[in-house]
């Protein structure tokens, strides 16, 4: 009787987004705890079968290190982002769409519910080039040219066959991987590629889960959430330094994305359980909530 | 977080059922209680909204014996059967199609759901043929003939203008009037109507919403629920005499509809709450499921 | 040999209007009598057959004096406005959706043309809102507030259960009652219904069937017909005084649907034999057809 | 007013046919008089207008013997049968596809109709193969080998040029030319095209529109027209003799016609004015039809 | 082995023409040597096979002049343009109709490819107005009335009859015939017919094959030939009377092809070997490209 | 010219596979050399860009062993099939999804094709049990009991999501791992995938790339290459032990799939420049072509 009750309560929730499309990126520590991946996949399921259109992206830039380490290949990172070198990209690639993607749709396959796997290789959905090479200030002030390697930066996204596999009731898994106009590979931020995918689908919502709650007005107090705010709140948060650390490229992706149309961000907890479900389905939340300006009226 | 436990727990039984068609027959008496048809409209759009095609029957009896009082017009029924002259179609119209239809539909939409409502009479739906006349024996041994008047037997559903609907994401309401093919309006019985319809779309489900709970082994004893049985059961309730009064022709209706290809017959509580969506999302459900054999494994 | 040549005639005239739409408001006195009302339903099956999309409108304002006083309903008028009371909401339903919709639906039935009766409350078609509380000028000056009750003034037409009907072959006939967004029902204008709906589909014609063969230049004159007149002549009509009575109102939702993009209105009579079908298949027509300047060709 | 009386007398027929396919087959002697071209196409377009679908077939054999003694090529017939050599073909060519068959298409362009004009070559419609040299017998009872050129046998229709012009509006006119799989261009038969049309498309009607009036018992006697017949009849009429000269092909036609499915062939007047409209449009018809099986009730 | 290589140069053409609409322009000359209209046949076979849209246009002077001598038909041509009465109306006809428009779809269906032969008169493809009647100045200075009688001007192109050929399949083949909107048949360019009809379809390329193997910067030279050159090259060679003769004519209307919106015009020879095939598979290509301007990038 | 000609020389072949579905089984030895891919990547996307649907099936097995070697991860292998424990798994998706499929992918888009990989657990393509514990003899007359851990025998293939994506243009690319109905990844024999999916969706023609030029008479003898067989030929060849080793397995898919309606088996050189092409444009082929019956016509 309880569950009925509930499953009423959810009911002007569930009419609000039927048909619509929610972009989730998972962040790379969710694959560390088997459960954690477990129980992602069943709120995904559920928000598939209730009619939402769900389209998850992933790194995995943890795991890259672990392995790295593991095998003993080096890893250099300058500015938050790794060089990228043959090795490298040899890992990422077996890692990211080997490893980590073959996981999700296995998790999900496990709750009945078929998603396809792809990197932003596959179907020319995400066209990127190789990363110029850059000037790095170095501590003592002498400056040093700074190759990448395979990574890239995202020129355009080709949404032709996420439309085609959502149309056909599959949830597309995306790896962090693009594709040069050549075949070339190349190792790309997951969180670029999520707010870029949300843009070209015109996603009503993007999630990106993390190892937080969501935004914190204090990074040191994890009573401090904040439950919803707008784009002005975070840049003055961003210029107070509140913001830092992994949650800074993420928050940068949720501005782009919320000035490329989409209407509604929400950073919420990977671990926690049901973080999504709770999100999407009670008022209160779970985590924080970003629009473009608090006090018009939302879409 | 109750609620998303639950909605958890409800998702099996979501994926079970979404696509599949549900005929909810409702019983005349849930008119009389605003209360209980608001609930009835909130369980319908939560069937709705997870994507289970749902077409609701209805009759109306009580409320034209009450009517027919009002207005000081006599009624007559044989063998369980409204004599109908052309004084008490006018009422049958007026009632079923103008009142009740509409209170349903109404109802639906104050959840937002958007209903389309129908008598057998629309778009070709239930043809039927004025029901002969026949010899009834009275209780002194003489016989005599009875002429039911606007009173019809179902002859055939084309279902053509429910798929219509339904595709197009409204929710048909059908009363219980026919037509001839040469446009005479006939009485029909709703429970006739809910099965041959229910036939007709090959729906999975066919729910008689009545007064009891369910089928009770015992009449005087409402514990006596049966939770679960199957045709063999229920021709063995009905020789022993246990099944009696209004619940003969549902039961009778509900035996067509089993072998006409309907898997499941739910006859549950107008009046309890939630007992829909119990009997759908849960296991123990809340009234009596009949199928074809118990023993068999379900389709 | 007669009847092929007429065919013939008639050739351009349904070259003219096939793949078009009509929509036909029936005035209440038409089911007064059955022999005209089948008359129509002849007439409306003949537009269908030769590819022409017909919808219905109809109220029902003279039977419902009938049956409110039949059953000793008092019934205030205000403005030629029935104030609509519980009881008479009650009688409104019962007699514009239960008794005359249903009727209108078995006399094409009788042709063999499948039609779907709905109201403006049936898959969200009309939305209305409660008429505001009004101040009436007495005659001897003083004022008066006046609730109509559940009278509505319409605020949107959605013609998607309409379309979804025409597209599926069937012919939707619409009565003048509408719903508010949570469910209420209210009794609209039928005119106004008319006029609205004939504007969100897009319709080709407007027809008002009514008491007379059409606008006077005399009222008293039956020989004094407007065959062919445009805004500037209905406004100077009007201004003269020579448009009055229940002429005024269908006058009006002509001019404003003549505004909203319907390109000819046709004002005729109910009675006449085959009216509408000399309106569309003949020069000559039987009535008035009203377009927006006469003096421009006429798309 | 009369119009409107025979507009509506002719709707239980247009309800009957609307949706059916008809091939006409038009007699050579036909385009000999503009008028009763234009007449024709008139009628067609009439049919067309009402949702019939018509597909025109045609010869030209008077013309053809006209041309060919107006250029000076002798033309040789065996057996009714054209023999066709170089010269002829070129001949048939340029008269069936380049100027009777221009003419039809022009005539429906003069009553807002669009047609395209076929051959049996255009977009593989009817293959055909070289019908094999026989032997003739002489009076004198001797036995020659006649080599009829380029005159072709049917081997098979493939109707999808067919359906695909009649579902985008067009109305196929068919010559009676067709091509062997390597692009031979054969002359074949007409009525033998027309029937095997009627058959490939199921078409509901096949008319003949010949000289006479219809089938006559007497051909002597202009009044001894057969109105209705079947297979039987015409039988007992053939080995009577009754059948004979031009008649015989297109009976025979008619009959395999029959056999294959077609359920009704009218043979009619190119001439009488609109024969084709009265024989559809009135119970009385204008020439001879003929059915399987006059005792049994007509699908 | 050399036959793959070939394939795999070729690869890179049949990409970017896939799915690409090519109009043809044939001479009127092709069809005096049957294997240079095989030859033709196979290479448009080829590009149907890839993928490509093709659609055909042809006249047929030569034949038409031929003809008439044959059978004795005086023909006058002023200023380029035959003046059309009703006996060489007949004549065009039959031969562009009848003979040459049948031996293209012949030569095709050799092939295994269907087509369908169009003249502008079908499916109201191209409407034409008659040719005013025009003053031409003498050599004596005097003027003189011309009537071409039924020439026509192009009015528009009506592309749907195209579509619908082309997306089931079929190559249409159209004659440089046009019909007016009442039916009357008037002769008209089909180097006009050719333009319009490559702009109405939004066409990628739109050939001309021509007795010359392209454009020559010396008429006298064959080997002076311009294989690419854009409007502005094409207008300096008209100013400088380079170009002259039946290449005037077809100049012209490459100019207004391009200006309507076809970003290539390939002149290229009727005979030479493949001459499409090399334009298409090729760099150096066989003929004259024109674009409109050779210094942008084209499209 | 040589290109133009030998497209001609290669139209026959087009035109009979256009609209056909090929399967292509990949040996793992062709990842060895960036030359052979990129040479079979042009091969498959000249077959895609004549109209042909393309399926790429690929396993890895030599890759793998130097993958387990470098990492030192030791192997087990018993009757040709790999043991496969939790850390091998990890190796097998790492290396399959992660890296060879994404270079077959890479490779395609360097030639401008759009391929999705897939491994045969996305979009439940590939459903598999895991292998039970068998029984193995030793050499010493003991038996042993074998768990190949997680390696998986095909239960059925659900092609949805491959006529999903070549419907959209794409080409899938499946590597051969499987997936349990509860989520389960298994290593699955490459050669038994193709066979199934070449079965599931009605494949024309299944290749079967090896690192010899087909199947030999004399193992020994390169030049004995057998170039047109049927089953009774090979069936004789198994049994006489001239088929041996790795090729083995794929001739008993290739008998599975023959049997399983697959009309044409291609056993071809992965390493011969074009093989492919040559084999399908050509009458010689390149390698071996199997059939059921090579005394039948052929299909």
């Amino acid at each position: 009787m309880d569950r009925v009750n509930n499953l009423k309560q959810a009911l002007p929730y569930i009419r609000r987004h039927r048909g619509k499309t929610f972009v989730i990126k998972l962040g790379g520590r969710v694959f560390e705890e088997r459960h954690a991946l477990l129980a992602l996949a069943e709120d995904i399921t559920l928000l598939h079968n209730v009619g939402i259109k769900v389209i998850v992206v992933h790194g995995g830039g943890p795991q890259m290190n672990e392995l790295a380490r593991k095998l003993g290949v080096p890893q250099q990172v300058v500015g938050g982002r790794r060089v990228t070198n043959d090795e490298t990209l040899d890992l990422a690639k077996m890692l990211f769409r080997g490893k980590l993607n073959v996981e999700i749709v296995s998790a999900l396959r496990e709750f009945g519910t078929l998603a396809v796997g792809l990197s932003g290789g596959d179907g020319g959905l995400v066209e990127a080039t190789r990363r110029p090479v850059v000037q790095v200030q170095e501590s003592d002030g002498s400056t040093q040219e700074v190759d990448f390697g395979h990574v890239g930066d995202v020129v355009s996204v080709n949404p032709h066959v996420l439309h085609t596999l959502t149309n056909a009731g599959f949830i597309p898994v995306v790896c962090s991987l693009a594709s040069t106009l050549t075949g070339g590979i190349l190792n790309v931020n997951a969180d670029t590629i999520a707010e870029r995918i949300a843009i070209a689908v015109g996603a009503d919502k993007l999630f990106f889960l993390t190892d937080r709650s969501g935004l914190l007005e204090d990074a040191a107090d994890l009573d401090s959430l904040v439950s919803y705010c707008d784009v002005a709140d975070v840049e003055r948060m961003l210029a107070a330094g509140v913001i830092a650390g992994g949650m800074k490229p993420k928050i940068n992706a949720a501005l782009k994305a919320l000035k490329g149309g989409v209407p509604r961000i929400h950073v919420i907890s990977a671990f926690q359980a049901s973080s999504i479900l709770l999100e999407v389905f009670t008022n209160e939340g779970s985590g924080t909530l970003i629009v473009n300006d608090k006090h018009e009226v939302q879409p």
